[in-house]
């Protein structure tokens, strides 16, 4: 069985959560509270030296790290992960622009707002970073005026990853009003089968 | 015919022609300045929405973006990645950790130094990034001090795309002094048959 080290509020945690419950792959869910310390343990950095969540723990023990390999791990042989060689790069090109044009904006915002409160010293940088997000959400808007997913005719990993802080940018203050495209998308997303809400596995 | 729209000094562009030069795929390479706005004009825009480089084009006309997604699609069926899916999903693993955890420090202090010749407005900045970049240096120096490559027995895009910005680190004001792993790693990376440097490709 697979064992996920993780915080369900999180989008990159959220993002596992969510393929996994498409994929109907069983696993463990351990709470990991990066507020209190429990990602920077010496028991959690022997599993991921990098100290983040999520982290995988695979049935024969090895330990995978970074939210979208372990995406693209778990897809592997399903319908969210297309063989062909130029989709399969697609997919990656928009795994990678999630990760360097949209979490770094958008999860930080909401992280800043959400979880810290947003505090004072923290201000200027929410209001710096809010153009970036703005940034991405057009790139996204602009791919889904034409198609119903990102890559292919299909949903994949790319769109679970980039649904995951998307469908609570609001919380770092974006207002997704002007992305009519997206918006219709993210209906679509919340409209597959098996989908499940970050609101399900919070007490 | 590939075709490479992108600036050799960039570690993201050089990463693409390392790749290539050791795989002997033949390419044309078309120079695009930045700082000069030739990744924001409609025609750019047109190949790569995000205006970013580099940018490939493959031999249909279709377009990929993302430095390291366009590592995995050449790489494909190559000794540079491996088939085995936990192998393929550790080369992701560092392919995400390179461009979340080390590309936002270690790339971007450079480009203040090396490009914008750091000026007093981003002073601040450069030097906060500072203690990211040795984190992320402090991981791969904890990898690279038990095993000769990141991932597995034999080099991989994985060490192709942390060389591109770890072999110039210093240029964004990091010295590789108490990284004796990197340091060897390095060497080891630069005496590979068919290693091309950024300096071969500059006037």
């Amino acid at each position: 069985m697979y064992t996920v080290y993780g915080d369900i509020l999180s989008g990159n945690c959220y993002k596992v959560k969510l393929l996994m419950a498409h994929l109907e792959l069983p696993h463990e869910w351990v709470h990991v509270d990066i507020l209190q310390g429990e990602s920077r343990t010496p028991e959690f950095l022997a599993m991921n030296p990098a100290g983040e969540i999520p982290t995988l723990r695979l049935p024969d023990g090895e330990y995978l790290a970074q939210s979208n390999a372990i995406l693209h791990y778990l897809a592997e042989g399903s319908r969210w992960l297309p063989n062909e060689r130029l989709a399969r790069a697609r997919v990656l090109q928009w795994l990678f622009f999630e990760q360097y044009s949209h979490e770094p904006y958008i999860a930080v915002t909401r992280y800043i707002a959400k979880y810290l409160g947003l505090p004072a010293e923290r201000e200027e940088e929410f209001r710096a970073k809010q153009a970036g997000g703005h940034r991405a959400l057009a790139v996204m808007e602009q791919r889904l005026a034409d198609y119903d997913y990102l890559v292919g005719t299909g949903p994949t990993i790319a769109d679970i990853a980039l649904y995951a802080y998307t469908h609570v940018a609001h919380e770092g203050g974006f207002n997704l009003t002007g992305y009519p495209a997206v918006n219709r998308w993210l209906r679509r997303m919340r409209e597959q089968p098996r989908h499940v809400t970050m609101e399900q596995f919070t007490g």
